[in-house]
């Protein structure tokens, strides 16, 4: 382990699910997960490859009630690449003697590595090594290599290689009643000598598909002329080769794919397109080193580089990996939004939820364009959002909790608990906090960009449509002279009704209340700051009166807070009046009792009559914003809070908060960092394990979390240098975890490039002498400018 | 007329079709031609509204070749919207006596107006009025409003509204062999009280279309609940209505229609998403006011004001209209091109061409995020046009001449001469100079907005696989020690080969060589302006080694030439050994010979044996560089080159040139202005004309010429203002011609907006108050800093 390669001995089919997600390649056009190319040739249900914000809207009926099933799309298989030896059965790693089995994964280069040596009940044995790459340079190229040896025998082999689209979506136990097949045929044929075809269509969206695949097999790098039988089925394209093998000579096989959507552009066809390309293929060495090249250039953007144990920094590239093979620079000309579970499994069938809030900061330092172009996505869905809020009889705009291809909500109104078998109503659709972080996540991406054009064109409308939107989910309480929110669900998922009524939603969730003042706070600054003319022009065109700015105004500094009597800030009215959990007796009963909500509803109990959070949620107040921006938001509502008054917060929900939701140890490491910075720093490390170790026990093989990867990213990027943007100035003010002894951070502020080194008692910033304008940093109420190539360092 | 409104008084069937284009209707989204909605009720081959950016690929057989017909895409006709009275016959303005008649086209609002009253053969008298927009607002809106009296009679009204995809395409007579039917069924149906549904698909491409409309009447602004009949047939629907008038009691009809495709976005289930905006929708006049908005800050943006002739103004100002129909702020979003015949018309078929060399500079100033979603455009093309090269034994990318929707050549192969009826080979495709043309409206974007992310992210790639391109076209001549280009066209389609060979192409074409030479410079100059960070990523991922710049290099200076003995630049290679043409026995025996290639062919003759242009081809050099540009780069050619020559050279080809092409007119206006602005200000009075007047008679009613359209702009806009941008600073050097009273231009430079005032002898340049930065302008060599609201006066 060297920082840069996972690594796994050993054959472990309990574990293979697992591995299968963290070796997902991908390039954020598709993604294909690190499944045995052999082991599931004959396996039609397998879930592999992942079209990126493709997703397939099918119903399917259940309790009665109709689920809109709008999952992942898959791409047809292209990996189906094994062999059987002497006319024997094909390779079944579960009916051979594995002698030697090692997975690797290389962050650097994108590379999946294999190496396995297997022996049969002939006793012959036999080496295969695999590498696969899905081409991050090229989004429309995937490539394998197999090299076979025959260890102790010489005789013949076949060959099967195929494009296989009988395939299903199966990944999530709990969907097994969804819909799960999608693609019809529309082609298949053998192409020129080398190559075959198969064309799909999906069946509600109508997205085309199509993969051309070439397999060539070489001895000594002399291709051999080999004849191939071709066989064609419906969805299924298979190339089958006989060749001689002789002990010790290895043969090489290369499988180069290319491959096609009509997603995103309406009028393609994909079928022709991959057809044009197929004699342009080059071979896996060539494709090998332009793939890595494109890493090599991805890297210097979005390493981060942290001197302490090694598996740290592992695991930080192994999110920076995630990420990127979920969003990268191919995604910015397409319509797509960053999926919850990465494009690395078919759990929450690929919608989008507000995990932008953890994805984003990450992405704005590095390559604020994927930023952008996923808030176009928003933005391309704001009529969608329109329309939800007409047709709910609100004003403005209302994004869904969960996200659908064409902005629809897609929140199920149902959800199982496998533990009780029982389907539940879902009321999760009315965390209409989601519209506060897209707001918020407009802002923050403009603090970092200064992308003027961005906000002139599309961010101030959906922020003032957001906003209206909010201000009429408000009422007017004349009793306490306060607006207030009714009837929705905080970020805690554990409570979505006051215990024993019929109605679901809470009154006065504090931090939908406080967020909404914050909104139209920022609305108003944000309409400030735009050019008068703009701002004249946007306000006409939306029909923004005075009167309303003036009610903005108003509500922004008049929404309910509730307190407990004690002065914490209650999670929502009523949250006091609840009992206290006895969490000892659960731990003892169950162990891990991260999933309470699904323990309590299987004893006909609900958390909803508990002081129990499955995460933070008046805590993201304090994740979200600085000491003086709460203290200046609570001034601001005519409330007192002092700034002791945070950490009594942080105590009081942290000890009543099950971590059920992956995100929360995202929050808890960073609130930790302003008091205690060494549990900060282990709390940093359970969360980067989270995925690796799947500590859930069985959700990561469902997708990756990508919200608490980008999430770690963070804590290191923002919280652990104190980074913020005001004024147009980087300000910043380090507090690395004693076992952090170095850290370096490149950060893209305004189209430059700012190294950050940041050791114990110092850390140097330093602006590329390649810029092309001076940089504000501010340290210690203090400006400095850096010019082209300055660098200065800094006492901490 | 008040250089607002282009007015029509009185039904002409002769000049409908002419009538159509100028009025059509657009938002960039979708467009409409200007047909009344009553007379094509039932004329199912009427092709009405266009699809921005979506071609159907369908191949015809013509001659024994086939022909990729790429049409542009018709919407199902949402006009249809007609009336009977007592019974009768359905209104058909041939049928009856036309008293009154006028149709207005307001160019500010985007409103079309028609005004006809006819009395039919009972004598009785009906005036109807319709009022019809595309909303600016929001793309997916159309709305037509019909108000109907009764003028001397009482009775039964019956009102027909329908949608209608029995469309075909037949706007273009001599495609008439080619497929015109595109549209195949998806759905029809009622659709609550007030409105009806149509969904169709394209056949080939596979978009999905759909469109709701709602039909109401009003009595005195009362909605008549009426019942309706609604009458379904395969690609068609249609609702009537029976209703009682009174004598001089008006009725209004309301059809609001909205419609949405699945054009660039894949995964779009349109008949849905139409569907689910019925409820949303609003009365005419609401819609009025915010598409009236709406284009108010278009012009806001886009206008420029003369003090001359009120018919300049208006017609500079239909230009501008007419661009803006086609290509707008909705366009930035859609994977679309623009067009050369705009939506206006199915001539070329709606393919991309290097038209865009004389619409960007007019959007580089105004809406310059316009111009980089068309380039983007190109660039979601690359890998098109890679092949397009590596399939031709060339390397780096090859644009075609005329791109069809993913970027494939689709110029056809084979012609029709109307005149003689036969169908001719085409070797237009040989025009290469189109990729230089892509790389100049690279670097003018560049220079107009120093936008550094796209130039980075997109510009550079592109530019470095057209210089690959071009070199890759080059061969060298040891004698001369000079580079040439054989085999190619130049912009001048009257010369496709040498007289009396076999063999298409021509050697040597200077425009394309001169050009050449400019863009392998201007690559590297590109690359010297790039980070050197990202210049070496750039380099190293498309292997651009140091060799291959100084190759670059050396054939940037070593293209060669050919002059004429008298120091005049060849067109080509041998075209001073052609034949002088008898022009004035020509225009005697035709009149009209700006269709030259088609007397000659059928003649049995050729242009090719003849010293005659169809347009300007080597004084396009004079028209795209600056006269010290123009002799920087013959000098660096190491060929001598004075001032003195330009005239000379454009006196010759001026002479030599029919104007078959109308935007030798723009060329023209431009070259003179440097000898002779009053014949300028006539030749910009030409080419204002030449839509309006449909001067080559009969082309207008087959699409408006964009390319001129938007060169109009560009004449006043950069041409007598001497705008050009240098080293970041703003150069203006006005040359009013004597009818130019006042000139009024708002520039978008740097995101900052710039007013010019110019009158006889001074101007005034002043940068708006609400600016963010300082911007540079320069004028006789000095430069001058504007600080935001500064203004600042020049006597000239």
């Amino acid at each position: 382990m060297n920082g840069w390669t996972l690594v796994y001995e050993g054959f472990d089919p309990a574990e293979e699910s697992l591995r299968e997600t963290l070796f997902t390649l991908g390039n954020g056009y598709f993604a294909t997960r690190g499944a045995t190319e052999e082991s599931h040739a004959d396996d039609v249900h397998y879930p592999g490859t992942y079209l990126a914000g493709g997703y397939n809207r099918l119903e399917t009926e259940i309790a009665g009630r109709r689920i809109e099933n709008e999952d992942l799309v898959n791409w047809p298989n292209w990996l189906c690449l094994t062999f059987r030896t002497n006319g024997g059965e094909w390779l079944d790693l579960t009916e051979v003697q594995i002698l030697e089995y090692r997975q690797e994964l290389c962050l650097q280069t994108g590379i999946m590595f294999r190496h396995v040596r297997v022996r049969d009940r002939q006793k012959r044995e036999t080496t295969f090594q695999v590498r696969r790459l899905v081409h991050m340079g090229d989004p429309n190229l995937a490539a394998i290599e197999q090299t076979i040896t025959a260890e102790n025998w010489s005789g013949s082999i076949e060959v099967r290689s195929s494009l296989d689209g009988r395939i299903k979506n199966t990944g999530v136990k709990r969907y097994a009643e969804l819909r799960g097949d999608h693609l019809v045929p529309l082609q298949t044929q053998r192409v020129g000598n080398e190559a075959m075809l198969l064309g799909v269509r999906t069946k509600q969206s109508n997205i085309q598909m199509a993969q051309v695949a070439r397999t060539r097999i070489f001895r000594e790098e002399i291709c051999l002329g080999l004849e191939r039988r071709t066989i064609h089925e419906a969805c299924y394209v298979q190339q089958e080769f006989a060749f001689e093998v002789s002990e010790k000579c290895p043969v090489r096989i290369e499988k180069i794919v290319t491959l096609k959507s009509s997603c995103g552009r309406g009028d393609t066809d994909c079928v022709d397109e991959v057809l044009q390309k197929i004699d342009q293929l080059e071979n896996f060495n060539v494709l090998l080193r332009s793939h890595t090249k494109a890493w090599e250039q991805l890297w210097d953007r979005c390493d981060i580089k942290v001197l302490c144990d090694e598996r740290t920094q592992l695991l930080i590239r192994l999110h920076i990996f995630h990420l990127l093979q979920t969003v990268s620079p191919h995604t910015i000309n397409l319509d797509v939004g960053v999926p919850a579970r990465g494009l690395h499994g078919e759990a929450y069938r690929g919608h989008i939820f507000w995990d932008e809030l953890f994805i984003f900061p990450f992405l704005n330092f590095r390559i604020p364009e994927i930023t952008r172009a996923l808030l176009i996505y928003r933005y391309c869905r704001l009529s969608e959002a329109r329309r939800a809020a007409y047709s709910s009889g609100y004003k403005g705009a209302m994004f869904p909790w969960q996200s659908g291809s064409d902005g629809r909500e897609e929140t199920q109104v149902v959800h199982l608990n496998p533990r009780s078998g029982r389907w539940n109503p879902d009321h999760t659709h009315l965390q209409r906090h989601v519209n506060a972080a897209i707001v918020f996540n407009i802002w923050q991406y403009y603090k970092a960009t200064s992308d003027h054009e961005f906000i002139e064109a599309y961010g101030t409308e959906m922020v003032v449509e957001i906003a209206r939107f909010l201000v009429s989910l408000t009422s007017y309480n004349s009793e306490l002279e306060r607006y207030e929110i009714l009837g929705v669900m905080g970020p805690d998922e554990y409570h979505d009704a006051y215990p024993d009524t019929g109605e679901p939603g809470l009154r006065n969730n504090t931090y939908t209340n406080v967020m909404t003042a914050w909104v139209l706070w920022h609305t108003l600054r944000l309409l400030d700051c735009l050019p008068v003319n703009r701002r004249d022009e946007i306000r006409e065109t939306m029909g923004l009166s005075d009167h309303e700015l003036a009610h903005w105004d108003a509500v922004s500094r008049r929404m309910r807070v509730v307190f407990h009597r004690d002065g914490v800030i209650s999670q929502f009215e009523g949250y006091e009046q609840l009992k206290e959990f006895d969490w000892d007796r659960y731990r003892k009963k169950y162990g891990s009792i991260n999933r309470l909500d699904r323990l309590l509803e299987a004893e006909g109990d609900s958390p909803n009559r508990y002081k129990v959070s499955k995460q933070a949620d008046v805590l993201m107040l304090f994740y979200l914003f600085s000491e003086d921006e709460v203290i200046e938001l609570f001034s601001r509502l005519g409330y007192p809070f002092e700034s002791k008054s945070i950490q009594k917060n942080i105590d009081y929900y942290l000890e009543r908060t099950s971590d059920g939701s992956t995100l929360s140890s995202i929050v808890s490491s960073w609130l930790l960092s302003m008091s205690d910075l060494s549990q900060s720093w282990l709390l940093l490390g359970h969360a980067l394990e989270s995925d690796v170790s799947d500590v859930q026990g069985g959700t990561t093989p469902e997708g990756i979390h990508l919200g608490v990867m980008a999430g770690t990213l963070d804590v290191v990027q923002r919280c652990y240098t104190g980074l913020m943007v005001r004024d147009e100035v980087i300000w910043l003010n380090p507090v690395p975890p004693q076992s952090l002894q170095r850290l370096w951070v490149p950060i893209y502020y305004q189209q430059q490039w700012i190294h950050l080194e940041i050791r114990k008692n110092r850390f140097v910033v330093k602006l590329r002498k390649d810029a092309r304008k001076i940089v504000k940093v501010g340290f210690k109420d203090q400006v400095y400018e850096l010019d082209p190539g300055d660098s200065r360092e800094f006492q901490l």
